[in-house]
This record gives structure tokens, C-alpha cells and sequence, in this order.
């Protein structure tokens, strides 16, 4: 069975916020570990990151909820988008997701669709505040809760996306995407040491 | 004195390869520390990184060298890149900009362009052997040699952008930048404590 993920791509958000997971879950099928597909997907016909790092989607506008998965990174186009009655609306449809997740100020736009209500989540220590309003939050660099699974500050993408692989294969793959990511600071790679 | 930096992007390269970098060294302009421009510079008026992911370059066709830094990122693209006279010669026009750097199997197009003839340089781990062809290989995660600075696997990105932000401004930059990317796997950082 196949797991369609949705990378949602927004003006003003951090490109290493997703890109970080991106690379990570992606491997999962680039490196013919599971059976995956994924769009980068958006509202608008084109996303601009912070820096003027301009995306073109692979799809536009279809709800968040037509996958299986959701990874909503964070940036500064959040502090608009959480008070964008539409935005908040599409993100909402995520609820029909089987893992939502998101990176740094990403948590924001969840929270504000309502779908971390009564979850235990992160985001950036400068918006823990922000956060407060919509949920429990936690200091960590990676929170799972239930399908829900929220991620620190915009290098912590990396960490997500490890977390994400192991959901969605397993443990050794986690291992193998590491490796190949040539990433020595896994907190699971750490503790087994 | 503003510095240009032109971020290089091509099909099949690895979108972490450039994004982790893109992230801390634009951070410089905007958090206000030093005065930086940039493109997003390729060959071809889009670039599909590995997995779909699609950049709308910001310049389109002008060389390296007109810039006074380059980034190249890696990834599976390089291999035919290296044997492409045209993308190839774009690249050696780099040779005067003030800092050549690349990430992961990036160095293997800044080595096929002549820019590594005797410098100490780094790459991928699996790509060791074919780094051996143009320099000296290390096997460090960032390797500076004057004005040739390579960086190591894919999520080695992010440490090469700290590098480049202590080089464009200075270390106490680098550890602003550090922090506000929620990055603890500093090198640097690691050796102070």
C-alpha cells in the first residue's frame, strides 16, 4: 500500500523547515525501502520561502485531508496564515490525515485549525508562548503524541523526518536514510551508544 | 559593502544540499547582521531537485563568477554534470569569486571544473574515491582550505552555512544564527564547551 504525503509549501515559510523532513521521508521510497508518494502541495500556484526561494507545487489547492500524511513547516508567513480564515479552514481538513505533523511555527497553523487540541506538542522556543494558546506545550526537539507528531526549531526538520521514516517503515530504516543523510545527531542513534 | 552570493541549483541535485546552507547564510542579511544579496542561479529556468522538488531559479544563465561566493549543493545530477562540458566550463568561471564552496557530491563539480587542483576537500562519504580524482581527499565535516571551503554529506549543509556565516560576519554571528536555527550540533559550539 502506498502512503501519499502532503509537503505544504507557503509564502514567508523557512525552506529548511521542510526540506529537512523532505529529504529524510523521501528517501523511504527513493531508496526502495516502502511504497510512497508525495506532492508539494499549496494554495497558490507558487510558494516563496524567506530569502526569496521560490517552490512550484506539484498540486495546488487540493485539501490536506486527500493524504494519508501532512508536514507543515513553520516560518513567518504563519503569524498571517493563523488568522487567514481560508488557510486555517484547508489546514483543518488535515483532521482526515493518519499522521499530522508539522516543524517550528508550523505547530501554530495546526494548533490554530484545532488539531492539537488537548495534544502535547512543540515548536520554536520563541513562540512556546504562541503556542500555549492551543495546547500543552513540550521543550523537545521531537513530540509524539498519538498521530500527531510536532517538531522544535527549523534544523529539528531533520529530526522529524527521521522520526517520520521510522513511522512509516522502521527502526533499521531510520538507520539507513541517517546514514545516508550523513547525520551523526540522532537522538534514537544516541541513546543506543 | 554588500556581498553576492549566487546559491547554485540544477536538476537532480540534493534540495538539502543547498537548503541547509541557504537557511544560515541568508540569516546574515535577515536578522540585519552584515549586508548580503543572492541568487538562486542555474542554467535552465527551473531546477527539479531529487523527489519533484521544483525551484524557480531567480537568475537564470549568468556565470558563477560574477558573484562573489557560490554554493554548489550535490546529489545524484552531478554525475552527468561532471561530464558536461557547458555546465562544467559555466562552473570553472567560479575560480573568481572570493569563496568556492560546495556540499556533499558538489565538490565533485567544483573538483571536474578545476576549482580543487591541490586543495584539501571534502565530499559524501561514498563519494571519497571519487573526490581522489581532483584533490586530497578529508574526511572531516567541514573542510576549509583558503577559499575553498567543501562540506561532507548532505545535513553537513547546515554546517557549512555556520562556517560561511563566521567567514561573511563573524563567530558571534555564527552562534546567533546558530541558536535561532535551533541547531545544537555545532561543531564550534562543541569545542567552547
Amino acid at each position: 500500500m502506498t502512503t501519499d504525503i502532503a509537503f505544504v509549501v507557503y509564502d514567508e515559510m523557512t525552506a529548511l523547515d521542510l526540506v529537512g523532513a523532505f529529504d529524510a521521508v523521501t528517501r523511504v521510497e527513493t531508496m526502495g525501502i516502502a511504497d510512497l508518494d508525495w506532492d508539494v502541495l499549496a494554495r497558490t500556484p507558487r510558494a516563496t520561502a524567506t530569502g526569496d526561494l521560490r517552490f512550484e507545487p506539484t498540486e495546488v489547492g487540493t485539501p490536506p485531508g486527500a493524504y494519508d500524511a501532512v508536514v507543515v513547516p513553520g516560518g513567518t508567513g504563519t503569524r498571517a496564515l493563523t488568522e487567514d480564515g481560508a488557510t486555517v479552514d484547508w489546514i483543518a481538513t488535515a483532521a482526515d490525515c493518519d499522521l499530522i505533523t508539522s516543524v517550528c511555527t508550523g505547530s501554530l497553523l495546526l494548533g490554530a485549525a484545532g488539531l492539537l487540541d488537548g495534544c502535547r506538542a512543540t515548536t520554536h522556543p520563541s513562540a512556546y508562548d504562541a503556542l500555549a494558546a492551543y495546547c500543552t506545550v513540550v521543550e523537545e526537539r521531537v513530540v509524539r503524541d498519538g498521530d500527531r507528531v510536532t517538531a522544535r526549531g527549523v534544523s529539528s526538520s531533520i529530526d522529524l523526518g527521521l522520526e517520520l521514516v521510522e513511522l512509516l517503515a522502521d527502526a533499521g530504516a531510520r538507520e539507513t536514510v541517517r546514514e545516508r543523510m550523513d547525520y551523526p545527531h540522532d537522538r534514537r542513534r544516541e541513546l543506543a551508544e
